[in-house]
């Protein structure tokens, strides 16, 4: 298949971009490399030593003999570039992570929640609009966010992406509607991501898109078979408090001795998968094209439902000497204290996932990644910004 | 009060900001007057002949005495300016009509789908991002649309905003929800007042904001008390297949002699609301702010439901020898091709809202304005586009 990669240079950008090319798939990246720029703009950079996107990729080809090639293009700016790109390649399926994805840079500042905002939504806009335009019948799959449900303990289990409800007809009778579970988001972030849903419902009914929105929980680990093949090839290891999830500032903290900081009572239960399952359930997506005329498929990419303070106790067991350190919580006004997290996780084991575990991969991670890498840690950065 | 009106000189704006200042309060003007340059784009007009914001608001200050300020401004692109307004100004309220306004405009064309997509959204958010900023106490009072409900027949009566349902718990009992009517959008125009419900939602619960969300019907009818003082402060009159209402194109057909164009059947059933009592309305929700600590105010600004072709045969009543001309529907494939729309909208009366009624105010419109200004009507302009 030709495949299309937005945002292919990411942390899930890229491993799946050299998923798909050593699969045999004619790959295109396109990304504007913003990533790496606000990294300069936050003064942070990867635990790891990523390197250029060039060097990535002629190491790729130096390895495998493969070529993907790359277009640097903000696709929520450059409109008649992208549709020509895609009139061009003539693309089977685009994959697209091109957004700004911390939820703490989306949120801490004006600039940052409006810049989360104008090229988030104006880069989905743009894909759907020469999509159509290209007249191409392409399946588009995107990196939507488990956030979009916001985190709270509910009396249902959450479905993937619709809910059944009941509701009284002017008869008084109860009927039974299907419907968008209803979005509830605590930050910018996850706003869009729940906004970027009725632009797919919107596009999907009206001109008939192919659509797949996967829901995707926070992502751990670092290394795929493919980002391991190379240092060159070595992927994005965030872990700052703007852009590194909490696992891996967990991580950090433990291997360089600081304690794990626990906001407020690390009762807040939240969604994990690890990249190589991440990139698997892409490939299922892709694999998987909804059949003509279907609504869009939503799916729920997560294999674990962990509370922050387990994750840390898990932590410190793994790491001798790792303290724990419970700290007041800089969203303690826009997060519950504690909630638990019942989500539906079914459609993609049922497609052939099979999840790797954080009580057994983590040891790995430690290992593989922090070890090594530990002493290019700059422990200032870790601490959260204020929301606003 | 101090109030800004945003898009205070488009068609609903301009008598909003007349009627506030009648009423002794301080008004400012915000408007980059793109709905006269999309007139010149379109090579249109409207059939009454507006003058120059600066001639409107030098009449009115000549008649009243009074000075309503006017910022040439786009919300959506100067954040800076529109912030530094809101801190010299320091308003009470602001009432947001600054969108895009027109179905038609906003999903037969790529750039007109993305224009209103960036516009609107872009616009929407900076208001929100600027009241945070500001730290000021504002109440936002915003135009979405009743048609971010969908026009589909439903069971159920669509409420004011929220609605009640039940879903099934973990347990296998029902427990209850009230949550955001599922939009079901049929425009880009209508999907981005779905999209802007979900800003207001994020911003009212986790900055607090007070906001009214009135979801309006179709307006028709042209003059208010204010604007009709003198020729120099006329409202402007849509018939064109861009921005005119179906009433205003029926009322423009009759006088003119030209056959009514009703869309398929006829049978889609939509909701109407007199200029008067539109103004009536945002008067009315300004001066019932929501008390502290509420959720958004969401409510239905519309006064009653018709179908389209009879419409037609009111007005073809009214004038002698019109005909109604039955043609293809060029939103076929889109909307329903008869529907009844069963909606809540008693929140206005209970508050002191005496609507005006069609069947009574139709015929002051034909004679008042189309009699008077049909001789600049270009019948061109009445075919609407197809729709992409």
């Amino acid at each position: 298949m030709k495949i299309i990669i937005l945002g292919g240079d990411g942390f899930c950008g890229w491993p799946v971009s050299l998923r798909f090319s050593a699969a045999g798939h004619e790959v295109a990246v396109v990304d504007n490399l913003s990533r790496r720029r606000i990294d300069k703009e936050l003064g942070g950079a990867s635990l790891t030593p990523i390197s250029g996107i060039e060097t990535r990729l002629d190491a790729w080809r130096e390895l495998t003999g493969r070529e993907i090639s790359f277009f640097n293009m903000d696709i929520a700016l450059s409109y008649d570039r992208f549709l020509s790109l895609l009139i061009e390649f003539e693309p089977d399926v685009i994959v697209h992570f091109a957004a700004q994805r911390s939820a703490p840079y989306s949120t801490a500042t004006g600039p940052g929640k409006r810049y989360t905002v104008n090229n988030n939504l104006n880069g989905t806009h743009n894909v759907l609009c020469a999509v159509v335009e290209s007249g191409l019948d392409i399946h588009l799959v995107h990196l939507g966010s488990i956030g979009v449900y916001g985190y709270h303990t509910t009396e249902m289990e959450i479905p993937e992406g619709y809910l059944n409800v009941k509701v009284e007809a002017r008869s008084g009778e109860l009927v039974e509607k299907e419907i968008l579970y209803p979005p509830d988001t605590e930050s910018i972030y996850h706003m869009t991501k729940a906004q970027d849903q009725l632009f797919f419902q919107y596009y999907n009914r009206n001109n008939g898109l192919c659509i797949t929105d996967l829901h995707q929980g926070n992502v751990w680990g670092t290394q795929t078979p493919e980002t391991r093949m190379d240092e060159r090839l070595i992927n994005r290891f965030d872990y700052d408090g703007i852009y590194g999830t909490v696992l891996n500032r967990f991580i950090v903290q433990a291997a360089v001795g600081h304690p794990l900081t626990v906001h407020g009572s690390g009762g807040q239960a939240r969604a994990f998968i690890h990249i190589r399952d991440a990139v698997r359930c892409i490939e299922l997506a892709v694999a998987n094209r909804p059949p003509k005329g279907s609504r869009v498929r939503i799916l729920n990419q997560i294999t674990q439902v962990h509370k922050v303070r387990g994750l840390a106790e898990m932590i410190s067991a793994m790491v001798d000497g790792a303290r724990i350190s419970y700290v007041d919580n800089p969203r303690k006004n826009i997060e519950d204290p504690e909630n638990e997290f019942f989500v539906a996780k079914e459609c993609f084991p049922a497609m052939g996932l099979e999840p790797i575990l954080l009580e057994k991969g983590l040891i790995d991670e430690v290992h593989d990644i922090v070890k090594k890498y530990g002493h290019r840690c700059d422990l200032s950065m870790i601490p959260p910004p204020q929301w606003t």
